[in-house]
C-alpha cells in the first residue's frame, strides 16, 4: 500500500480563504483566530500542498493605499518563494463588500458594474504579479430574491458584456492567463445566474474570446441541486473546457457546506477522480487540484491541517483506487461494449446511402431487450474496490 | 375582467400521451381506461386547444405495419381536419420498450443505437406528413444508475453522433423542420446526461448543424433539481433557442409529477409568463405554449379534461397578470434600472482608453451601499398583482 | 375588499432578531445598522404589530453584568408599556457565543451542557418578567457533521435530561409558561437531531411534563426539507400541541431563506392559513402568528418596514381567501365525504361482532374505482380564489 | 478478511416483491419475467438468505377464491419448510388496485376505508399463518396532490381509528404479531401523511395499544428527504420502538430508488450499522435485516441474484468496519465524552438545591470555547476505515 503523502507533482492547492477560515457562520461567530496570510502558506508547504489561491481581499484589504498594498504583496512574495510554494490562480472578491449586495457584473446601477470591473481589473494585475495562470470568476451575488428586480436576459447580457471587457484587458496586456468560470445554483441569493457547469458552458461558447475561457466546477455547487458531478465535468472535459476544479464534499439538498474532499460522497468522488486522473480511458486532466473547502467550525487551529492532510491524503487513496478499479480484469469485461463495425459505420456518419442501408439492417429488439447488462456485479465491484476488500 | 378562454391564436397544445395518460404509476394500475388518439384530439378541439403533439407510438403501435400504420395515419389526418387541430410537434418514443433500457443513442451496443436512430428516422417522417415544424428529443434514458458502465465522454460523443446523422436527414430530405431538446436531471434513470437545459444549450453549441438546434425546457425538470425555471428560459431566449417549451407544474426535489400548469408555483408561472409574454421587456416568445402534464389519478374522464381547461385557463389569467404587473407605474419606477451614460460608455466595449478612464473614475462604494433597492416593497407587489388584490 | 390592516386582535408578532437582523450572510458583513431595540418595538407597533419575541442576548448583552441587565430591561418594560406592544414568547440564545460550537444540551462536554442549562434559567426569568407565556427551544446546534462524535441515542437522553431538568424549574417558580420546541433539519450544522416537527412531537411524547411541551413549527424548516408543512402543523394541532408558529417563506432544498410571509409559496400558505383559522372545519389555533423571517439583505431600513407590512398584509389576505374558499358550494360540495352510517359503525371500534359483520358487507371496488373524485376542479378552484378571479 | 458470505444468524430477509421486481417503471413495461413465488424463495435460500416477506397480493392474487388461495398458500408453505426459509414479516398490498387511488385508511369514502381494514384483516391472518411476527403498515397511498380535499386533521384521526381496530383485532385474535409503521414523505402521492419515522413515532404514542406498535424506517424514504437516516433509527430505538428496518440506497430528493444496500452512501450505511450492531455503545437491533430494494432494470434474473448477494455482502463488510471503527483506540480517546461527575450531578434531575449549585458554578465559556474537538481527525478515521485503508 503506498504513502499516499502528497507530491508536488500531485498540483495539490487550497485557497487563502479556505485553511483560514475563522468558523463564522449564520448563526454565530468566529471559533478561530484569523491567521496571517503568510504563516497560512508555511503550514501549507509543511503539509505537502503545492499551490495557495486567493481572492484580492484574502490578502489585500480592501481599502489599503497602493504602498499598503505594494508592501504586503513583496511580503507574501517572499514567502512563496521560501516555502516553495506557487499561485496557481487567483480571483475577485465581488460579495464581500455590500457595495455588491444585489451583484456586481450584473447590478442595475452602472456604477456598481463598473466598480466590479475595475475591482477585477486591478484584481488580475495582482494575480499576473504573482505568477497565476487561471482567474477564477464566481458570481455569487449575481442574481435575486425579487425575481422581477431585472430581465434575467439582461443579467446575461450585462455579464457577457463584463466578460468580454476583462478577456481584452488580458489580451491588450499579453498576459499568460485564462479564465475558469464557476456556477452555483443559490446561497447567498435565493437564486443565482447560470445556475450549473451546463448553463456556464454556453454562456461561454457566446464569448468574444471565448478559447480563453472554461469553467471551474465545484463538488458542492453541483451536488445541492443534486445533479452528476462527474457528468457535468466529463461535458467540459469533452469540449475542452475544464480549466479549473474546486474539490469538496456536500450533502444534496442543503446549505453550502464546502466539506472535507471525499467525506460524504466517496463514491461519487472516486468516479470523478477516474475521469481527472483518466483511469477510465479518456485524457487526464493535467490542472491544479484544489480543494475550495474548510475545517469544521469545531475545529481549533490543529484541526484545520488535519482537515487538510484529510482532504489531499483522501485524493491519493482514491486515485490508487481508481487505478486498481479500471485495470480489474472483471471490470474491463463488464464494461467492453459491443463492437458492430459494419453498422457502426452506417451511424457514424450521415449519407442518403447510410440512411437508406441502415432501413435494411436486421436488428431483434426483443433479443437484444432480453441480455442482462451486469450492472449490479459492476457497481458491487466498484464498492467492494471502493471499500477496499478486493 | 375577461374571460380567459383560450383562442386558437393562443398557440396551446397537448401531448396525445398527456390528456391520455391512463392514470398508471409504479405502485398501481391505470384507473382510466386508454383513450383513441382521434377521440382525445376532438375533445382538446371542444376544449378550445390550437395543437395535439406526439410520440411516434402514442398513434402507431411499436409492432404495426406497413398498412396499419397508413391506415392509422391517414384517420388521424382526417380527425385533425375535422376537427380543426394541427400537429406543431412530435417526437420518438425511445424509453418504453425495453431495447431501450440502458439508453438509445448513448447504449454501449450500436445495435441499440443503430435501431434507435432508425426509429427517429420514420417518427420524423410520420411528424412531418403530419404537420409538425418542430421535433422534441427527450433523451429520458440516456444515463446511468451504476456509473461505471461507460465513460460519461463517450455518451457525449455519441449523442453528438446521432444528432449529426439526424439533423442531416432532415436536411437531405428538405424537410421543413427544427429540433427541441429537452433535458431531464433524473428518473427513470438515477442520473441522465445534460442534466439540464444549460446543459442542452452547450451540447447544441457544439453540433454540425447547431442553426436548426434548440431546446424544449420543461417546468418539472428543471424545477426537480431546484433550479430556477425562468433563468434558464431565459438564457435560451437571449441565445435565441427557445425552439418549444413543456408546461407543468412540479415540488421541487420529488418525482416528475407533471401537473397541472401553474398549481404548485403560482409566483414562479407569472414569472415565467412575463417571459414568455414579452411584458418585462424583452422579446416575446412565439412558439407554442405546450402543457406536457397529466390529471391526477383520482380523475376520470371529466377530470381529464378539468385539468385540460384549467392549464388553459391559468395561462391566460397570468397572463392579464403579467400585463397589469409590468404596466404598474410604481413597480415601473422600482425597477427603473439606474443611468450613467458616460460611466456606461466605458464599460460597454474594451479599449486601453476606457479601461485608463474607468481607472480615473470616482465611486463611493459606501454611498452606494448604504442605498435600499426597495426590493421587498417590488416583490409584494408582485405578490398582490398575483393575488388580485391590486 | 377589506383593508387588510393588521389589528391586534391579530395576534401579529416578530422576533426583536427579524425587523433587527442587519443583513449578514456567510459571504458578506452586514449592509444595515444594527437598531436599538427599544427602537424596533415602537416602529412594530407603528407597524400594527401587537408583539414582540426576544432571545436573552437580542435585548441583554452576553456578558453584561447584572445591574446593566436590570437597566437595560427597565427601559424595554417601559418602551413595551408606552408602545402598547407585549412580548408573548421568549428564547435562548444557545448557538451564537463560540461555547456552543458543538451543541448546548447535547455536547459531550458537561460543562457545556450546565452552562446551557444555566444560561435558560436566566433567560426564562427574563422572558417571565417580560410577560412572556410561551418559550421556544431551537436547538440549531445540537447536530453534527462528524457523525461518530456521539451516539446519537446519547443526544436523545441528554436533550431529555434538559428538557425535565427545565419544566420542573418552571414549576418549582410557579411561572405560567409552557415551551414549545422548534425542529430544523440541517443548518448551521450538517444533521440536526429531532430533524422535524414530528420528531420532536414524538420526543415531548417522552418528557416528564410533557402537558407544558409543545412545539413551534417553522414554515422554512420544515419546506427545506420539502415536507409538507400544512401537514406537519395538522398532526400537531389534533393531538394538541401546537403551542406557537413561525410564519414565513422558503424554497425546498436551499439555505435556510426566513423570506416574507407567503412570497414564495402562496399556495401552500393559503393550506397553512385554513387549517390556523378554522375555515376548513376544525378548531382554530389561538396563539400568536410570529413572523420569524427578516428582510431581503438588499434593503435599507425603510425596507424592513416594507417586508414587516408585507407579512401581516399578506396574512390577511389570504384570511379573507380562506374563507371565502371554504364557503364556496362548489368547493363544499366537491369535498363532502361520502357518507355510509352503517358501514361506519363496523370499522368505528372494534368488536368481534363488527369484524364478523365487516367480512360480510358488500363493497364493489371496480365500482368504486371507476368514480372520478373531482380533484382537478378542486384544486383549479383554490388557485382560483388564490389569484382573485373568483 | 473473512467471508462476508451470509449466515441464517444475520436475519437477512428479502420481500418477494424486492427480488420478483420485473422492472416496469413509469416510462416503460417490464424488462424481466414475473417470476413465481415458490422459485423466488428457493433462489433466496440459495443465495443464504433467512427470511422472505410479502404483500397479500405478492403471494395470492386480488381476485383469488377461498380455495386458489388455499392450495397457493399450501404450496408456499411447502416451499418454506423445503427451503428452510422463515416468513419474519407480512403487510398488505392497499396501494396497487384503483379502489386505492385516493388512499385507504384515510379515503373519504367509507367503503374504502371498511374495505381496507377488511382486506387487511384477511392478510394479517395469511401472514400469522405463514409465521409473520410482525407486520408493516406502509400507507403510500395516504396523502394529497390536491391537499384541500380533507382536512389532514381528519386523515390522522382515520388512520388512528383504522389502528386501534387492528390492534384490537389481533389482540382478540391472541395473534403474537406486533404492527411496525412506515413513513415515506411522498410518491406516488405528492405530499404523504406522517412523512417521516418522527411523525409515526409520534402518531404511536397516540394510539390504543402503543405497546404493540413500533416503526419500519426505510433508508430510502428518509433520504429522499434528505434527513439523517441514523439519527431516525437511533431515536426509535432510544424509545424501545425499532421493530423492523426496510435497507436500501437512495440519493436525496429524487424518485423512490431502492437502490442495493450501500451502493449510494457507504459512510451513512455505516453509521447506520454501528447502531444496529450496537458497535458504538447502545444497544444493539436484533430484528430482521430487511432489504427493501430491487435490481437495476438493465439486469435479467441473474443480475437480481447478483444484487440480492451485493445487498447481504456489502452489510457483512461494514458490519466489519463498525466493529474496528469503534475499537481503534485513536477513534476511543477521540469521542470519549469529557466527564465532571460533580457538575453532571447537578443537572441529571432538577431541584431547587441543584439549581441554586448550578447558578454559582464557575464555568469559563471563552476557554471551553477555544479548545479543538479533533472532529476532522475523527472522521478521517472514519474514512479511511470505510475506505479500508487503516
Amino acid at each position: 500500500m503506498s504513502s499516499y503523502a502528497p507530491e508536488k507533482t500531485d498540483l495539490f492547492s487550497f485557497g487563502l480563504w479556505t485553511v483560514g477560515n475563522p468558523g463564522r457562520d449564520p448563526f454565530g461567530g468566529p471559533t478561530r483566530p484569523v491567521q496571517n496570510p503568510n504563516h497560512l502558506v508555511r503550514k501549507l508547504a509543511e503539509c505537502g500542498a503545492w499551490g495557495v489561491n486567493l481572492h484580492d481581499n484574502d490578502l489585500v484589504p480592501f481599502d489599503a493605499s497602493a504602498s499598503e498594498r505594494d508592501s504586503i504583496v513583496a511580503e507574501f512574495k517572499a514567502t512563496l518563494e521560501d516555502s516553495g510554494m506557487v499561485v496557481p490562480m487567483a480571483t475577485t472578491n465581488l460579495f464581500s463588500h455590500p457595495v455588491f449586495k444585489d451583484g456586481a457584473f450584473t447590478s442595475n446601477d452602472p456604477k456598481v458594474r463598473a466598480f466590479a470591473i475595475r475591482k477585477t481589473m486591478d484584481a488580475i494585475d495582482l494575480g499576473v504579479e504573482l505568477g497565476a495562470k487561471t482567474y477564477v470568476f464566481w458570481g455569487g451575488r449575481e442574481g435575486t430574491e425579487a425575481d422581477a428586480c431585472r430581465d434575467p436576459r439582461t443579467a446575461v447580457k450585462r455579464q457577457r458584456e463584463a466578460m468580454n471587457f476583462l478577456t481584452s484587458y488580458v489580451k491588450d496586456n499579453s498576459y499568460d492567463l485564462c479564465f475558469a468560470l464557476e456556477a452555483k445554483p443559490n446561497e447567498p441569493r435565493s437564486d443565482i445566474y447560470f445556475s450549473t457547469t451546463g448553463h456556464m458552458l454556453h454562456f461561454i461558447s457566446t464569448l468574444e474570446h471565448e478559447e480563453m475561457v472554461g469553467v471551474n466546477p465545484e463538488v458542492a455547487h453541483e451536488t445541492m441541486a443534486g445533479l452528476s458531478f462527474p457528468h457535468g465535468v466529463a461535458q467540459a472535459m469533452e469540449a475542452g473546457k475544464l480549466f479549473h476544479i474546486d474539490l469538496n464534499s456536500q450533502k444534496i439538498g442543503r446549505y453550502d457546506q464546502d466539506l472535507r474532499f471525499g467525506s460524504e460522497d466517496p463514491k461519487q468522488a472516486l468516479l470523478l477522480i477516474r475521469l481527472l486522473e483518466g483511469t477510465c480511458g479518456g485524457e487526464r486532466y493535467s490542472g491544479p487540484r484544489h480543494f475550495d473547502a474548510h475545517a469544521y467550525r469545531s475545529e481549533d487551529e490543529e484541526g484545520v491541517w488535519d482537515f487538510a492532510r484529510g482532504c489531499m491524503r483522501t485524493y491519493n487513496i482514491l486515485k490508487e483506487k481508481a487505478q486498481a478499479f479500471d485495470a480489474d480484469p472483471e471490470v474491463r469485461e463488464l464494461i467492453a461494449s459491443e463492437q458492430d463495425e459494419a453498422l457502426e459505420q452506417l451511424t457514424r456518419s450521415y449519407s442518403s446511402e447510410n440512411a437508406a442501408a441502415l432501413r435494411t439492417q436486421k436488428i431483434d429488439a426483443s433479443a437484444i431487450a432480453r441480455k442482462g447488462l451486469g450492472y449490479e456485479r459492476l457497481d458491487q465491484l466498484m464498492i467492494e474496490h471502493l471499500l477496499g476488500v478486493r
